[in-house]
């Protein structure tokens, strides 16, 4: 008769005192003295590990010896009330099964090496307790954001990965194809023919799901998307992985005011989800990343974001370089922010989370609707403290005529979408959305500071490793 | 003062009779008469359209004409009791605000169009009561999917989509790239250089996460992947997409026994909340695709699904051909089953659910644990009715040289494999999983025939459009 694991998340909170139960896990330490041995178990569903108490006499010796750190055990044991401090309860060992022992050449065997190591064994690193940490609250916030959208009548709607449109034009993009590159047809111009490529033209790796969205929206009323994007950009930073997760909402008969409400709202929600499901995660990341972290998360919530016109926030950045502040960009009306503006405006001027609206058009997409000035966009990103631009949002240009004015100015290749240009055709309307780079909230939430690190298994220049 | 928009899912439940409340949507019909016009207005949140009642002398002769099926509609108006059947609610129009109208080749104007019409304008169909209700659908599958592990102490776990390895033979890929194909660089031994490609190799889309997945479980303790899958195989059936999603749990500590137990478990809470969230949707589909999709549904929570070996399946197939059935392949021990003998077993012999488990090793991956008799692998695929195999899951071979007997029977590719071979390798331990094709599901939950009409833009031979 086999006994029912009990997870050590579980067994940790039980008061069955005196019961027995079976616990299964990776030790995370063994430390041994003729009286006793001490055996740190963990699981995998908590940051917690769980102490076995060993009593080395009714253990074989050279079994005991060769649990390591890393091993796999099951053990059935007395749960007891713990003497230790900052533990409930422990167990007091009856049976060890050894699962599978572990060879003096684990990799994850020291604590304390670099994050930059770690990432060479990103299938090991899952089982330290910093990256246990960001993956769970990973988990966590993908539940939050799924909720959020859920409870708000939105639909959760995929659209295609692989595309044959490149009209986003957000960046460099991935091939994709099953041609045989040794023997490339060419026709009599010199073209590669890609009549017998899998989809019978060029496809490459989507940018942004928000033009299939669009067409979500306008049908069912509310869509968010929730999958992978690719850039093929050659950037080797802490910010830019070629392969990341993105959030796309998008929503009709919604305008800017109501798209701004709705991305402090979602934000929020996302952020107190993480401080009421993530404690013990949030607490070790707190103590051990970034001594700020849950500081800055309940910041967030407790702030109205502020709501600022571009125009006013080159005005505000301007005042401060006429009062000595110095930057590396230049400022003036027209140019794209960089960084250091948007944390200027963040952690110093105003010190709470800003949603920048009405930026110039040129600095932005096609799509954007454009003001009656005949200047400005009605764009609504949201810069957050330490990570800058966090949403991309805005309204969209719902007029057939001024939308193909922009396309024409700007030259966007349309000839493959007639279908985004039919949702301003038939029964156009009023709709907004946004961005949320899944791995930037991540950063934020965590308080990690390289994107490599919040990802299971980054793709980036060079390496595609796992 | 603007007023809120109201839904028109909350609108028709309302009791709030004699309160003015703005709805917003598109046409499906709209019917004049001397006395009085009726335009039926759907806004995507429910496959039920609210009634606006227009007094045909309060508005505009001309524009009230314009107003056409597709056409997208902003109606103040009072909330008032129905006087027609099948509905609760019904609002007296006030004003009309037209957003957009609805020119004649507006492709969705006529109703009955077949699905092949409608799969060209897929991003039209998306507004008709159908595709409506199919993907409102796939949204409550998918948020069964994520509560369902949720609640089960899974955390949602990111696979790569872009891969370097290519061992899962689970079928053709597409090759991923940034190379200039027309100047493709080759070494002394003429094959193409991949140094210079963005990760520095050959990579692929994905064919599935379990490999990384189980990275996460040996870690974790038990994760679930939800993402895009690809498979390049030039099949155009109604059962093939190049591009789909997959749900894949792995989990650390699960064994046969458990396995089967999950995939019961977990289909029966898909089906439970469909039956439970989708009504409408359901009701719709079951009037109009598919008479009898609610009783099979109901079908599948009232019975214990039939765990049978594989061998089991066998002979009673056997016994039926000697009986007098016909199959179209032939049967005997070792054969891989057709979807006829899988149909067979489920939709006439035991006429419920059947976990099949024990397969012969050489028709299953090098991964499944091999059971003591040497001939046969922990597998356990889940047939439906209607669609054969839903799910197939395995437990996995824990044991390092077992496994690397397999991989070097079979010769595995493993070069690029050395972090799968790690688990096995430090602390490894019992794990199982399954994979579950999202949209297998979501055409048995919806009764549609052909997988086309599942997701919202597919991806088949020749075919990437939207």
């Amino acid at each position: 008769m086999k006994m029912k694991r009990t997870k050590v998340v579980d067994a940790l909170v039980s008061t069955d005192f005196g019961k027995d139960i079976n616990v299964k896990g990776w030790v995370r330490s063994h430390r041994s003295s003729k009286a006793v041995d001490f055996i740190a178990l963990n699981d995998g569903s908590t940051i917690k590990n769980i102490q076995i108490v060993v009593d080395p006499s009714l253990v074989d010796a050279d079994l005991l010896k060769s649990i390591t750190t890393g091993a796999c055990l099951s053990v059935v044991g007395t749960l007891v009330e713990s003497q230790g401090a900052g533990q409930a309860s422990e167990i007091q060992c009856k049976e060890i099964e050894v699962y599978g022992l572990c060879p003096g050449d684990y990799p994850m065997q020291k604590k304390g090496q670099s994050f930059e190591y770690m990432r060479k064994y990103a299938h090991l690193r899952l089982r330290t307790n910093t990256f246990g940490a960001v993956f769970r609250i990973r988990h966590h916030m993908a539940m939050a954001i799924h909720r959020y959208f859920h409870e708000h009548g939105f639909f959760y709607f995929h659209t295609p990965i692989i595309t044959a449109s490149d009209c986003e034009g957000a960046g460099e993009m991935f091939q994709v194809t099953t041609k045989n590159l040794y023997n490339l047809e060419k026709d009599e111009e010199g073209r590669i023919k890609y009549d017998d490529d899998f989809f019978g033209k060029t496809t490459s790796l989507t940018v942004s799901g928000q033009l299939e969205g669009e067409l979500g929206a306008t049908a069912l009323g509310a869509i968010y998307t929730f999958g992978p994007t690719f850039r093929a950009e050659n950037s080797n930073t802490p910010r830019h992985l070629a392969e990341f997760w993105m959030i796309e909402p998008e929503v009709a008969f919604l305008e800017q005011q109501g798209l701004m409400d709705l991305e402090e709202d979602f934000i929020k929600y996302c952020v107190k989800w993480a401080l009421d499901n993530c404690k013990d995660d949030l607490e070790f990341l707190n103590n051990m990343i970034d001594k700020s972290l849950i500081a800055r998360l309940e910041g967030v919530l407790k702030e109205d974001f502020v709501r600022l016109t571009y125009t006013e926030g080159i005005r505000i950045l301007e005042e401060a370089v006429k009062a000595g502040q110095k930057f590396e960009n230049p400022v003036s009306w027209g140019v794209d922010l960089a960084s250091e503006h948007e944390r200027y405006l963040v952690e110093h001027h105003f010190r709470k989370p800003v949603i920048m609206t009405d930026y110039p058009k040129d600095i932005k997409a096609f799509y954007m609707k454009i003001n009656e000035d005949g200047r400005t966009v009605q764009g609504t990103d949201v810069l957050f403290p330490q990570i800058g631009e966090i949403i991309g949002g805005s309204v969209r240009e719902e007029n057939y005529d001024k939308l193909m004015g922009e396309v024409e100015r700007r030259n966007v290749p349309m000839k493959d979408m007639w279908w985004y240009l039919d949702t301003r055709k038939y029964g156009t309307c009023p709709h907004a959305g946004f961005g949320l780079g899944f791995e930037r909230l991540i950063l934020f939430v965590t308080g990690m500071q390289n994107i490599r690190d919040v990802i299971p298994f980054p793709r980036t220049p060079k390496n595609a490793e796992f």
